[in-house]
């Protein structure tokens, strides 16, 4: 169990363990709903067999997470928590494909297309990456139109070339080049990681209708708390067994990938990750207490080991 | 050169050709600037690759033509126009993949994949797809938020599960089946064919603010006119040359994939695609002379060698 920030004498505990566990449930529940099984079968099961694969559900929970924290219901937020696991299991799923990482598992299991085939594979990321737009549209109720057109805008410029497939065509580009920079590194990481965990954080908030300030606060959160999880995930790579992270590991040092490891060692690479953490709770210090889950998700994601 | 339905003595002669050049440029233009080149360059040069290649620019004119015949002003479907060529154009850069299809030309040119490696052509796809979204939800002007939050809805029902790509899953599990039915095949061409055409078509009225009765009645124009279209696709890959049609032919009976000629022969197939060019015209009818475009593109779909 993480703690929430016990420096802050504001803060009551604040039990993340159990608010996880609550939330997760709904979200895996509200998925299920979303992408029920139809003709064509080979399709929807393929969708399903990735996206009901469990995993944190980080993203839809933090969706919801800044919803509340702004005042809003978060059952407005949950079609667009959905669509934010569609989008990062779509990236999952043609990120393992031979084409790019070739990944034979993925959670422990086998990765969709070492099950479906690489045209299924390619063909269920593509329409959970449609569905997710089409969800938020059309499932969205009870918030004004010119609000879900912002999201989607928002999702769009996360996913696309200024966001995570930007991020992964530059990795791609730096693989096996001993040169790449810490600049390089962090543009990566900051379109392949945090776009999206920013408008997860934001888009939230903006179904709430908070103020411009309000998302600018989040925003400041969400980018930090993307490029320590980044970190963190370089850690564990060299740290980490397969067993406890159920991928493969040390493929990062196979693949002769720059790492943030690999540029500042492991010791300050925590360092690093520990700073961007205070620094993304700060962000937080005018929304009082009701920041409580935010600052908690901060913290776990540098205790993390899996 | 095709002229508008002669039997109709209430349409002046319609020059389809002038209307198509004149249209066309403005489409290349829009799909131009829509797509800049940026920051990482690789990732635009393979989307603009696909994207400017050429070709009938048949959907965003579609969509073009029925925003004015409810009277709306082009300019305020443009974006949309543009998504509908993004989306066709992810289509193609993914159907032509080693994993699918695996064709090495498309219009004339050695296809994306070919030209910038199969994982490139995967992520220039998938923010092909994304942007459609977010280019229709930042860039559409002067139009109800709740109108272009329909028009996203169905452009992500025409692409996913329930459209392009659930036709594409069908028509990969049929292949090498000599028992594929007339109900599959017309199962796998609604959804890979006409559904895209058949948002076009309707987007554009959607946009200038049609009724219901209106847009029922484009809907029904464009499910014909995709019928057709695949039928004479087939009869094409039968009896055109590669040279005229600018990419491999015979595919589809190398493949042992289904056709209408195969099922109907190819003088029947040439009445059926007669037969729901008529139905797509009558559909037209309460339109009067302002459904001149879309009656012209109607006969040059049957008409068209290439």
């Amino acid at each position: 169990m993480v703690s929430a920030n016990s420096l802050d004498p504001n803060l009551t505990e604040f039990d993340l363990s159990a608010y996880l566990e609550e939330r997760r449930p709904q979200v895996e529940a509200a998925l299920d709903a979303a992408v029920p099984m139809q003709y064509p079968e080979t399709l929807y099961e393929s969708m399903r067999y990735s996206l009901l694969a469990g995993g944190k559900r980080l993203r839809p929970i933090l969706c919801l997470a800044s919803c509340e924290l702004v005042g809003g219901n978060p059952a407005v937020a949950m079609p667009t928590a959905c669509a934010l696991e569609m989008i990062h299991t779509m990236s999952l799923i043609h990120d393992d494909l031979p084409a790019m990482d070739n990944d034979d598992y993925r959670r422990g299991r086998l990765t969709n297309h070492k099950v479906y085939g690489d045209d299924v594979a390619i063909l269920a990321g593509d329409a959970l990456l449609t569905y997710a737009f089409e969800h938020v549209a059309t499932a969205t109720q009870g918030v004004p139109a010119d609000r879900v057109l912002r999201v989607i805008a928002g999702l769009g410029k996360a996913v696309g070339g200024e966001g995570l497939v930007g991020g992964q065509i530059v990795d791609l580009a730096s693989e096996g080049n001993p040169d790449t920079t810490l600049e390089t590194l962090n543009y990566i990481h900051n379109h392949k990681t945090a776009a999206l965990l920013e408008i997860a954080v934001t888009s939230g908030a903006i179904l709430a209708g908070a103020t411009d300030d309000q998302v600018q606060h989040l925003r400041d959160y969400a980018q930090r708390i993307g490029l320590a999880f980044q970190i963190v995930d370089d850690i564990l790579d060299i740290t980490s067994t397969a067993e406890t992270l159920g991928k493969s590991i040390g493929k990062d040092v196979a693949a002769q990938k720059a790492t943030y490891p690999s540029l500042w060692g492991l010791e300050e690479s925590r360092r690093q990750a520990d700073k961007l953490i205070d620094e993304a709770k700060a962000a937080l210090d005018s929304f009082g207490p009701a920041s409580q889950p935010l600052r908690a998700i901060a913290d776990y994601i540098v205790a993390r080991t899996y």
